[in-house]
This record gives structure tokens, C-alpha cells and sequence, in this order.
């Protein structure tokens, strides 16, 4: 899902607080004609991620510039595997370099997390999933690293899915009021997702007729008896304080889909090196 | 630096990302008269920065929101301290809870870990610092939040300052010439810094006159060799790899800023929850 | 759906396009002290949509504008009903006249036909809705005023909901390709429909679990066959030239929706008339 | 008066609008090395306007593909009559179809309505002309289209002329006031136009100097006295509430023009269909 | 014609511009609860222009600064002259005072250059009035401060009358062609005004029915022979290379209007001082 | 620091402002298919800056219009120099050739004026350095034609710099507190500034550890004492009402910088012509 189309808007907003009125040591230190090539290197093993986003970001401020890509978003690196050859001048690469190497090292890191999450429970069903819980503005590209790294989206934005929470339900005076609520109002291409914490509200959320239910917080065997009494009528969504160690605990209730927030904010960057050669 | 100003032109892009056609969820389940207060409760341990970014989020949609705040940026919380209540209609504070509470966890997180960094390194004079190494599009909140933390920021933007790395000396034709190059022809404002990685850049870089020297990814034995050599000529600042293992070697070394991009693009959120009460 | 959020950026376009360098002949005709009221009246039979984006544009120049709302969104109107007073300087509510009622007029228009056209269906449990031909820039505020006119909105956008059309499934390589390709792929919160245009396509789209089938272009005598042959295993949907005149032929196959581009692309506005009096 | 210039604007704001997040379906189902052409035909009768604004529709995404044009804006068409032929990879063509196809359909529905009710009067001098009566957002669209017609243009924006109303009057204190006070202070480049709903108005205006008069909701009868009256000092404006049936009484009563505000607000689209060939 | 409408998106360019990442300074070393008010006076005599764009700066980054104004645009001032006193926060006032002194003296200083101007012609009917030789950005405020100094206006824009020029007559094949094409087809709410070298273009131009006719370049001995030639048939204007020396020459060959660029692109600013006391 | 990313932010908004909803004129009388070349010709003598900014103005509404440029930035003009030939079709070239004019007269004007006042000043060491007096929305334009004709620039922005002025001082509580004050928290890549008066201030200001001292307003005399008083500690800078009259006798006293106002804001424009032929 991420078109040229979003990356440029990530890109305006980037350049505008990155450059601000001029990149004074490039504008001042490196002559015009200067030009020649640079090589983009991983300085660690990983999952890539956002080499078209950090493609863009290298041609924004002058198209003359060239990338010539070795791996595309989705490939192992190793340390020292070439990602890419920049070619051109100087001056526009330099100027871009930092923001090209920011969303690559940010999206990249980000996919390697998950990929590494994902393995653990590849022997289940169980899909995991991200979260809302993303930094402000880089949304999309966020969730597009989950899913390179082999996880699955959540709804993308507050108009891409219904998922009626505690809040909601307090609001709406109940699980059953808040389905009927939306079912007849809301867009009916979506499906409704309720948020539950015990096996009472489980039952009250399938009798309303939810089509997914986020089990809240639960213990696994708690769990495992949600998936019980679900018996397939919804989907199951395991949530809550997921880490890397129970992961597999959890999947192996037999739920359908893990989601984890820290999958988005908390990744650790994935180290990568620029180096212009004249 | 945190105006209104700027955390604005945040929200208006994360408002935009995350509410998308609107909260279809909320729209749909909460009564319009529903209304009450919510509490913004600590999870763990660390460090407050972005109570105002947060403020500003709950009041976005509708500025009838009131946020009663009881604790301020640089104070420090543990496991359910209570940061403000929220008082207003449930469908606004709960359409915008989310951005809230993404700003507030990412930038409380960045304090909290430069805190600690920063205390590694309190018996000595050398400052901790920043990078440009920010997220595209937060760069002055993150900068915010490291200074909070008891950091100093480095140059916010490229206009800020002026920094040669290797590559613009390559460009230029070596050290002196890119040092001249730009002595009379950038603004005479800001200070010259540049990068070297031995002994001989510094002597060069110290007779073109720079006002800082960025001692790029040099060990301690030769950082101390370095502020030997410089004997208070320029501002030293070490960069490149810092972990938070070997601070306080780095630091003995006498250098005057230790520079760590990690401050920014890998500190683990701070966790909060946010409950309402009708 | 419809919040201030959405309304100001309408707004904000419609009054750069109207007023451009200034609304020359309320500022050089109009004494700047010059006040009262102005009445807004219906001059036709018909429902009431957009009250909301009215009184939003009539404040949108000047907030000392201030608006009494006699009756609102849903209401039913008569020739002569009196909708709402609009009180303050005479300068911003002439300039913002036409917006507002340029917005007023063409969303009680569709309101008006909508409720027209669902009141021929009532007694069966089809329900109307809207299309993605609608007005560009005004989608979210047109697919408004089909709910108001008592219809159920469509996919908002092409991110609130997956939709296989002809062409789709051409580029996939089939029916099964392109259900099975989106099933693990996209967000897991929105439903899969399916466009069909015969009942062998209409058995590949239920094996390969389409939550949603649209029927499209089917005379009543096959929509009627589908309906059976579903058996309640996914949503119907009928499309394609639809017309006031067969609707309720098409409702009594038994489909779940009947989707009607006309509604947003093709009313007629509702006449309204504003008189200033000092 | 269309330019690339604004159509983009346009443009701008509705992929934002209708794509969201992503084109969802488009994204997984379509492979990225899909292409091929698609066909775009008239499905009936008409007056085709926004062949260039359909074009700039299916580059935006992507500016490889495409379109050979049959036909452009003014020509007739036939049900079945071939516009242009959209040559390039699927994704983009399939996520821009439904912007392109709403722009054409609504601009050639009222070119062809224009173009029906310019051909009424087409005996009589009078020229049929439009209103500020337009889709907000699609103002410079929307005129274009009735100039297509074989309409003319009323102002554009509030900047392009001078239009005294009822309301005007009543707040400058009467007819001469207004005109007296505007002449001597807005730009010099613009006619001035008064409303007046009588005779003894339209001396006044007359004797004020008024450039145009704009006879408001006069039955043709009295309409007839006032061109009389007039004698040829001024231009006149029929206007208010004129039908397809009475129009030619108006235009037989000797008025310059003829304005009305259904061309724009109240035109059926035409229709278009557009399919993919592999 | 200058509302806060427009004003504002001046200074929000303004602020974008001067204040970039933060008035750092301002941050830095004023107490957030210093507080007080400033004076700001005239240095020099002239005429006030701007108050209110003034007024709107320094309210910009915070409304709880409050101005209080003596004077207002049109009014004289001499060397010490109080315009206004402006109260609040010292933070919010200091980062805002260089813009709102930046729009005010430019503004007093075209206002004041453009009275003495028309006060060289008081005694003759030709009014001065402006050209589209304006800064780009400030086209509006910078006209509207010439009818405060007592200057008239022509075509604010573009789109704000016709003028057809050497250039155009060259590409459409002469005067009268290039008047026919566009009386016409242009929005008849504009005055047609062509430009003219010599008494024989005078004469093609008024045969063609030119409303206004621009004498260009003209020596006043010829312009004499062009007011008699015209008989008062089309208004003339009197253009280029206008000086104040001749202007009266000019205006006493009986043109109706006097067109200098140089009062909007080489005024001279007026002075003002700006002082805070706590 | 002029690159085609800060130009087309200019560019944006003068279209804007400049075409509005059409350059009506030109869109009548110019047949689509003329095409030919115009010649850009300086009227007097002077210094050129902002070639770059007027051929990015001819090619901003089609790219197929091409500029060859005889003469760039820097270089001296006299009356009837060629400085480019502009070829195309004639529709975009002559809606932008105002705006293309407007931005070259005024920048190389600035260019002009700050050449004659730096060659007064040619046998010192003394810079002559803009101010923030620059016009609001052409910041960056103007500072660049400053170098153009020799001069320094002051910071671009309020981020740019550090400089406490008398109003700092006040609101910090003296000049000691305003310095420590910032030191320790804004970012260490810039230099600090402050303003002083008498030689008390002077003193402070040292013992405080300014890098830069601006005197201001001093007259000469007490300025040479100023110089040796500081005896090369910090750099000094001369400023307030410097007239081009005693420019020599400020640059005699041995400061390091006169800053002027009067460059940005009370520059002439050099005048230039274009002519198109067919």
C-alpha cells in the first residue's frame, strides 16, 4: 500500500524541517560540478524496508539523480550488503542523504522486528498484527514495514475498520446498544470488532453479532477458553502487553490474530552507511 | 523551542493521518451528550516530556475539552502517577486519545533514556547531544524531549549550523578548503564544525580556524590524544557509536559534547493508559 | 460522519474560490457598523440536510456571527419554513451567503430524493445506498446526506473497504485469485466484496469466501435466482442503473443493498431563499 | 479559462479524498506488471466537456500512462461513441477511473444541458449565461463547461464584477448610495451591475450609472417595458427562477442575457463507461 | 478590500519564514511570565498603512496579547507619533515584532509616497492608480495601502479585467481582432481595455469598442491630441515611466487615470520604533 | 542558498495570487498554437540577481518553454543588455512574464544598491551584512541578492542565530543573566550576539562571553573606542541608521560588520523590458 503518492507527502514535511532555509555546508563547501557516486551499505543483518521511500528522498531535490538498486524492500542484508548505488551531484545527494537514511534505518528496523516476532509463531495460525500505536505522521510507512516483515494490518486509520472499546461500550451503555448502534449506520463494508475482557462479555459480543473480538489483557488459558466458546463464530484477536517471550504461549491458544504495538513503536533502527565516492 | 506553533502542524498532519474520514467508531456508538472525565495514569517508571503536545491533542477537535494537568515536563513519574484528567464530551477526547497518548509515550521515552545517559555522565563536563538522526516530521518535539532529559541539542536543521563532514571535505578538496569556502560566505552566525578522524584532520581542521571539531568514531585513547592536541583551541565533540556502556570512558577523555543518535531513533516509548469515567 | 473537521475544509476551498481578492461589492457598498438579520427560508417540500456546513459558513469569516437553528438535519420542510436567523455585520454574511446556501441547497437535495427513494422500499429489508460517483471534494459531505435522507453509506473511500470489480478480476486472473490474493494480505477489518454478473460467477465468489457479492447490471429474475442460491451466506448487493421506477422490483428479489449512483451524481437541489433585513 | 493549473488543484484534492490511505483492492489484487488499455465510451447523447480534465485524472498517479483522445471538448457524442483510449499499467489506470469518469460525466452534463437550452434561444441576441450557483470547489470547472455549452460566463468570484443586490442596497440606503460609493473606490476595470425588481429601480440605476441591470424575477411583460425603458444605455440580465419552457418569451423580450442557476446546480450527468482490455 | 482573511495568509507565510524552528533567542533568555506593554511610534512623518496587519501580528502566535491603537490607516503621523500600545506576554510580542514593524512600514510607506503623489494632481480629474508591479506575496495589502493614500486600484489580478496589451495584439493579429475574440467569450462583467502607441491604434481601438483605452508611453503633447481624438468615448489611462516631476503635465492633458508602477515596487519604508516596558 | 525548492515556494504563491481564476487576456486573444521568442533586456545599468528565479517563473506553467540565458547572477548589465531569450508558445509565457519581471527587477535592484554601498567600503575589512528588514515571503530571495552584490548575510531566521537585544536583556534581568541564561540550553552550533550601547554594556557583554557585540547606534567616535576596548575578543558589529553617506566613516573605526536595513527594504528595482516576437 505505499504508493509514491504517500511517500511524497512524508518527503514534503521531511525536507521543509530538515533543510529549512538551506543546507548551508553543502551550499557553501561543495562546488556545483561536483558529482559522482555513493554507495549504500547495511551495517547489520536484517529485514530491508523503504528502499523505495529512501530512493525518493535521494532524487527529491534533483531528478538527474539515479539509484541503482541491488536488493528491493523484503530481502536479508547482511553486514556489508550493497542496498544500493547513488549517482549524480553532490550537492543534491548530500542534502538528501540524512532524511534517505532515516526512513530506511527506521523502516528497516521495523521489519526486521517483526519478521523476527513472526517466526516465532510460524507454526500457528495466529497472524500478528500491528497497532494505531505508530509515530505521528509516518503511519502508512510503519504499517507497510509490518507487513514486508510478514505481519498482517490492523485498520490503517479510524475509517478503515470499527473497534468498539471499553470506552465505547461504557459510552454507548453496552456491549449489545453499541453493535446494534453502529450496525445499521456505519459503512456495511466493514467489519465490527468488539473489545472484551471476560467470557461474559465474549458471549454478549457474539450474540450482537460481532465479526471480530479483541481479547483484552487475557491470560492464555483464559484465552484458550475464549477460543473455546468462540468455536469459529468470530474472529479472535489477542491484545494486551504481547512481548516476544509469551508470544508463542499465546498463539498457541489458537487465536487469530496477535497484535503488538511495539512492533511500531518501539523497533530498534537497523544501521546502514553512505559513502560518496568522487 | 516547543511552541504551539510547532505542535500544531503536528497534529494537523496526525489528525489528518488517523481520523482519515472519521472515527466511525465513535461516531456511531457515543451519544452526543455523553460526557465525563478521563485519566491519564503513568505505567511505569521514567521521565514526563509532551504533557502540552498531549494537552493540545485532546483539545484539537473541540476546544471545550479541559485538561487539568498535575504534573509538568522534566517530572518525574512512577507506576501510576497521574499526569492530568481530561474533562469534556467523550467523542472528542476519545477521537483524539490516541494521538495523545502516541506523543506522549514516544517523547517521555526519549527523556527518560537520555536522563539516564545523561546521569551516567553527571561527574564530568562533556554534554550529551543529539543528531539529526530524528523521525521525519518530529524533529523539533524529539529535540524538545532530549533537552528535557537533560541533553543539549545539537543543530536543529541544516540551516543551524554549520557541520563538514567527510564527504563535503572530499568535495571541497580537503579541510582548509572547505573551511575558507564557507568562512566568508555563510552567515557569520553560526559556528563551523568540522568532522575529522585522526590526529592530522584535527591539526588541519584547527588551523582553518573551526569553531567545533566532531572527533568521528575515534577511540578513547585517541580522543584523549585529540583534547591534548586542541588544548581548549576548539569545542570538542565525540560521535559515532556511542553505547551507553562506554559513556563515561568517552566522557573522562575530557571532550566537551558526546553526540548519540540513538537518543532519538531508538528509545523505547514510557507506557501510560488513559480511562474514562462518565 | 460529518464533524467541523471536515466541514472547514470544504470551507476553506469554497471561500478561496469565491472570494479571491475580496467580495469587492459588500466592501465598498456595505458600511462596516451596518447589522441585523437575515431569514433563511425553504421555498420548496423536501428534507433537510446540511444546517451544520451553513451555519459553519455563515461564522467561517467572522465568529461575532451568530445563527438560531429552528429546525435541523432530518427535519422535513415546507415552502416558507423557516430554517434559521442568522444575526451580526451585514459585510461577512453577505460575503458568506452563497456559500452556505450553494452547500445547503445541494445536500437537502440529495436528503430529499434519498428519502424518496427509501420510502418506496420500506417494507422490505433492502437498504439504499450510495456510490463513489459523487462530487468531487464534497464525498464525505454528499454520502452525509444520503444517511440523512435515510440511506447506508458505501465504502467511503477506496481504503474503507475492498472491492473486486470486473476489471480486477481480470488483472488477477479470476475470481478465486483475487479473493485468495487480498485475504491474507489486507487489513483484516474490512470485508471482501465481489462483483458478479452471472450465477457461475456468483458460486465462485461464495467458495472463495466473499463476505459481500454485488449483483451487478442482473435483471429482477436473476438477482431472484442469486438470492436463493446464496442462501444467506453473503451479502447482496444490487447495482447498476438502478432506477426509481424498478427499485421496488428489485428490493422484493430479497438483496440486502441497493446501491444508486443518481443519488449523489444526479438530484436536484432544494430551493432555499435568504433576506437580509437591517 | 481551464488550465492544467487548476484542474490539478482540483485534482489534488479529490485522489486525497478517494484514495485515503490506498486504493486498497487495487493494491492486491491487480499485479504491478498488469497493463494493458481501457476504452472510454459515451453511453448516450450529448455534449462532451472535460476531455482534459479526464486525461490529467489517469496520469496523476503515475505519468506513463497514456491517453489518445478520439475527441474532445464540444464535440457531440453518441451512445457508443469512443472518447479516448488510456494505455498504461493497470494500477494507476484502476485507481484513477472513478475521478476521471466523475469529472467527465458531471462537466459533459452541463455542457449538454447548456448546449440544449443555448439552442432555444439561439434566434434572439440574448445570451444564456451562468450564476455563482456551483459545486463549491468546481467553480472554474463547472463555468468552463457551461462555455462549452455555448454559454457565457457571469463573474467568476465575488473579485471578477460588480454585482449590487437587493442586500446591498438595503445596507448602503438605496440604489444611487451604493452605485456613488463604489465608483470612486473599486477597481476601475469592472462593470457595474445593479438588481432591481421594477421600473422605477431601474431609473434609478440608470441614472446612477449602473453599466449592467439586473432584472430580478420580472415576468416577461414587464421585462419588455424595462428594455424599452433602458433604450439601450445599459446591458440587461434577465435572471431568477427562468425554466427551459419560458425561455424563449424571455429571450423575445430583447434582454442581453439570460442567467440561470439550474445549469450548474441542477444538470444530470451523462454517461460513460470505461473498460480494461488486458 | 483587505480583510483578516487575507491578512492572515500573509503572516502565516511570515511566521513560516522568520521564525523557522523557534525564536530561540526569545526562548531562551525571556521568562515565560515576563510580561508587560510596548509602545510603538512613529520616526517620521507620513500616513499610516497596516495598522490592523500590525494588530494581526503581534496577536499572531498568541491571542492574549492585546493592542491598543490611537491611530488608523489614513491617519498622518509625525516623528514621535503613539499608534498603538500593545500589552501581554513579552515571549509572543518580541517574536512577533520584526514582522508586524516589516508589513507596517512597508505599507506607511507606500500609502505615504502614493499621497504626495495624488497631491500633485488634486486639481485635475485624473485619479493615480496602481499596476501589477507589486511583491510577490503582498499584492493585496501592498494595493490596498495605495487607496489609502488615496490612489485607486486596477485589476487586482488576472482575472480582474481585461487588458490587452502589445504582446497580445501581436499574437491574435491586431486591435480589432483581438477585441471581437474576447467581447465574446470573456465574462461580460469585465471592461475590455486595450493599449495603444499611437492616435491610429487609438482610433482601431476604440472602433473595436474598447471601454478603456492605455496611452503607453506617450509624450503629453500626443496624449492631448489622443483625450481629443477620444471625445470621451472610452476612459484613458496614461502609462509608463510616469515620474512625480511630470505628473502633473500628464494629468492636465485631461487623461482619466495615471498609472506608476514605482509607487508599490520602490517606495521607500516610513520608520517606526518599537520599545517594551516591563 | 537559492535552490529551485525555495524558489517555487514564491512561485506557488504568486500564481496564485498573480492568475487567480484565469489570466483571462491571454486565454482570448492568444491562439494556443502561437509560439515564438521574447528577449529580456536590462534598461540601466546595474547588477543582475534572480536570473534563476525568472527563468523558473517562465517555465513554472509549461515546462516546454525554455530559457537561454546570456547573462547570470553577478554579472554587470547596462542599458539594452540581453540577458535571456525566452522561447515558446506564447500563452505561459505571457501569463508569467509579469511575475517573472517582478521578482528579477527587485532582486537584482537589491544586488545593485548593495554593490555601490559595499564599494564604499572596499579598502576595509568590514563586511556590510542584511538585517531581518526583509520583505515578508521573499526572506530568502533577498538575503541571496545581498551576496550577490557583495554583502554578508545576518541570520536568515530566528533560528539561525542568537541575538539578545535590548528587549531580551530587559526581560532576562541584564546582560550576564541573558547570556549564561542561553548558553547552557540552546544549541551550541551558533554563536551568541548581543546588542549593547555604552561601553559598560560593551564590558558586560565580554566578561559574559558573547561571540559577536552588536554596537548600536553609536556614533563613530565612541564605536573606535568600542574596538579597542574589545581588542579582538569578540567580532563586532556596527548597526542602526547607517546611511550610505558615512558608510566609509563606520568601516573606518575597524568594526567587523555594518548591517543595513536599507539593502532589503528601501531598494530601487532595476528596470528591465520584454518583447516578444512572433
Amino acid at each position: 500500500m505505499l504508493t509514491s503518492y504517500h511517500i511524497n507527502e512524508v518527503l514534503d514535511r521531511a525536507f521543509r524541517e530538515d533543510i529549512g532555509a538551506g543546507d548551508l555546508t553543502t551550499i557553501y563547501t561543495v562546488p556545483s560540478n561536483a558529482a559522482g557516486n555513493g554507495r549504500l551499505l547495511a551495517r547489520e543483518k536484517g529485514l530491508l524496508a523503504g528502499v523505495n521511500a529512501a530512493v525518493a528522498a535521494f532524487c527529491y531535490l534533483d531528478n538527474s539523480v539515479e539509484c541503482e538498486c541491488l536488493l528491493s524492500d523484503g530481502d536479508p542484508v547482511e553486514e556489508g550488503s550493497l542496498v544500493m548505488m547513488v549517482n549524480g551531484p553532490f550537492k543534491p545527494i548530500l542534502s538528501s542523504e540524512r532524511i534517505a537514511m532515516n526512513l530506511l534505518q527506521r523502516l528497516s528496523g521495523i521489519a526486521t522486528q517483526t519478521a523476527r516476532w513472526a517466526e516465532e509463531i510460524k507454526d500457528y495460525p495466529a497472524r500478528l498484527v500491528d497497532t494505531r500505536k505508530t509515530t505521528p505522521g509516518l503511519r502508512l510507512l510503519e504499517k507497510y514495514a509490518v507487513r514486508i516483515g510478514g505481519g498482517l494490518n490492523h485498520r490503517l486509520a479510524l475509517d478503515g475498520g470499527i473497534l468498539i472499546k471499553e470506552n465505547h461500550i461504557t459510552a454507548a451503555g453496552g456491549i449489545g446498544e453499541a453493535v446494534r448502534s453502529i450496525r445499521n449506520r456505519a459503512p456495511f463494508t466493514l467489519r465490527i470488532e468488539v473489545e472484551v475482557t471476560s467470557l461474559e462479555e465474549l458471549e454478549e459480543a457474539l450474540d450482537a453479532g460481532a465479526d471480530i473480538i479483541m481479547l483484552d489483557n487475557m491470560k492464555p488459558a483464559l484465552m484458550q477458553q475464549a477460543v473455546e466458546l468462540n468455536n469459529g463464530r468470530a474472529l479472535l484477536e489477542a491484545s494486551g502487553n504481547i512481548t516476544r517471550q509469551h508470544l508463542k504461549e499465546v498463539a498457541s491458544t489458537g487465536v487469530d490474530f496477535i497484535s503488538c504495538g511495539a512492533l511500531t513503536h518501539s523497533s530498534r533502527v537497523l544501521d546502514f552507511s553512505f559513502v560518496l565516492k568522487r
